[in-house]
């Protein structure tokens, strides 16, 4: 089958085997699949490495058609039914991850294994470049999860890429608001708005954490200075800070603009070690809140919310290509200010 | 008035003035106070420094007895009576703190002044000693406070000095078992145990982890290895771990040691720069939580605590030196295997 294939340091056109499906699963023709930041950072790390990626089709944010089934399998759904998954393959012999090593081919290439028993439905009228949307949307869904909200939080969402808008989508189904929102990119700041911001800030023109400020006064009288403010709070509304840019610094960056009691939820990767400085933790009570992808339930739902046009998908695909324009997207997406999601249809050139 | 005081990169037996009580302040005579860690690690920086110190009077766990009133006070409480207080005082100018400046001496001199609406009357029978121990131990319970514990919650407490020793008597008094405690040193684990702590463990011989683990199985059926821990859960009880330790390295050592869905709560003190894996975070979904001092009503509580004996204060205190025996006392806790607190007693050599 033909597939984006990352070798040789480079993604290029080619073709691989197509994957069998074993017990339990089933084979699917792949109809889009977006382009992650993680699958960028891949990227990056096989241009610096020996094997220089190794023969990987990446893309676990898939929509696809049942084609085939393998063995063991109760083929509840008809072969041509329009699917999606989480990107794992739920063996007995242990959880694979899709399209993230050369054994399990993600949605780059024209045909995907997934596990029958995580196959879910697409409903009638979604339209399929939309579903590919469930993956990252979910992950934004789990973190407004794990945020443990109350009505009176205010949100600031730092960083506005794909997730940080799949964070401002479930903050305005779960109608928490006011929602500020930072990013240095006109065009996210305005696809923050779509998805529900109330307040968006160009970090270079405006701090985030001002902003957040004017939105979190409570008109209570100002306790004043006669004790410190982990004795007395900090006099506004609590105080949920989504960091949605990744990377070793703007952990530590968060930690120094928080007000007092934040709850900082870690939502963007940083793959390497970082430097933080307890203390500022410590002065400010924060909470720091790790979020990992999404639970099975919450993927279920987000692609109800998208389906029920919870979600307004519609603005975050900026861009499509087929399986020969993959390697200029990644390029575009490396600076990505006009971007949000590209999408790849591999069945496309 | 006679104090031990640190100048000149030491601490030395000399004399300061009689502080004077402003406006809602009292002068207390100091009965007893505490040597605390961040003392040592003031001590410590002096040693590194030009100014060496500079008169500093330090002390912040202290009983007093009331002596005399400044103006605009209610004299509530009769001079002799017995008194302790958040170490701050609350003036209309700001909040300052007691023993770390030369302009507001602390508990290692003859006499202090305090805020007259912070003073907290010693209940009968609760000796001047252990009274002392308020304010440690309310670090304690305030850490435990801010664990937003559950019952079925597993605690696990890492180092066993006077904060690891006061998060366990905080478990203890909510009746979270089993508590799995650690420390290098065979007194603090024997202490840990008085305290209230099921299981003691030295980390040079067994992983604290590993003990944890032991005691934190459901009895569930594993779920197996289809689906990774983010997805489905360790299979085990809610893993609270206490940092007791401080310093720059523990933070990290403690992520790479907990189990998934881990909250960690970091009570020891690190005054610089801490590096770690925030990937560790992400794919484990921990949080940690910074805790910080305590609430002025944790404090009165903890006060309560140990005068009606839910607290078992006398085991902790480990030595009481005059002013003369501080700096000895400040190298024996430097490395302090055989100690917890140490009291001083200004009025004595």
């Amino acid at each position: 089958m033909r597939a984006a294939i990352l070798r040789n340091r480079r993604i290029e056109v080619g073709d691989v085997p197509v994957p069998e499906p074993g017990p339990g699963e089933v084979l699917v023709k792949t109809l889009a699949c977006g382009i992650c930041g993680s699958d960028l950072h891949i990227y990056h790390q096989a241009r610096d490495d020996a094997a220089g990626g190794g023969g990987i089709v990446m893309g676990h944010e898939f929509v696809g058609e049942i084609v085939d089934y393998g063995p063991d399998t109760n083929r509840r759904l008809k072969p041509g039914t329009r699917v999606n998954s989480i990107p794992i393959l739920g063996r007995k012999t242990g959880a694979e991850f899709i399209g993230y090593s050369a054994d399990n081919p993600g949605g780059y290439g024209e045909f995907m294994r997934l596990t029958e028993d995580h196959l879910l439905e697409i409903p009638n009228g979604l339209a399929t470049e939309h579903a590919a949307l469930t993956e990252p949307m979910s992950v934004g869904w789990h973190a407004v999860n794990r945020a443990r909200l109350q009505p009176g939080d205010v949100p600031l969402v730092v960083g506005c890429g794909p997730i940080g808008l799949a964070v401002i989508a479930g903050l305005k189904i779960k109608n928490i608001h006011p929602i500020v929102a930072a990013s240095r990119s006109a065009k996210r700041r305005e696809l923050a708005l779509a998805m529900g911001a109330d307040i968006v800030v160009d970090p270079n023109e405006h701090s985030p954490y001002e902003a957040w400020r004017e939105q979190a006064q409570t008109g209570r009288p100002d306790p004043g200075p006669t004790l410190p403010g982990w004795l007395v709070g900090s006099g506004l509304k609590p105080a949920v800070i989504f960091e949605c840019v990744g990377g070793p610094k703007i952990i530590d960056e968060i930690m120094a603009g928080a007000p007092q009691d934040a709850r900082i939820v870690v939502v963007g990767l940083c793959f390497e070690a970082a430097a933080f400085q307890p203390m500022t933790g410590m002065r400010k009570e924060l909470d720091i809140v790790f979020s990992n992808s999404f639970h099975r339930h919450e993927y279920a739902e987000t692609l109800h919310h998208l389906a029920e046009g919870k979600i307004d998908a519609a603005p975050l695909v900026t861009g499509k290509v087929g399986v020969g324009g993959v390697e200029a997207a990644f390029h575009d997406l490396a600076n990505p200010i006009s971007h949000a999601k590209i999408l790849i249809e591999p069945w496309h050139d």
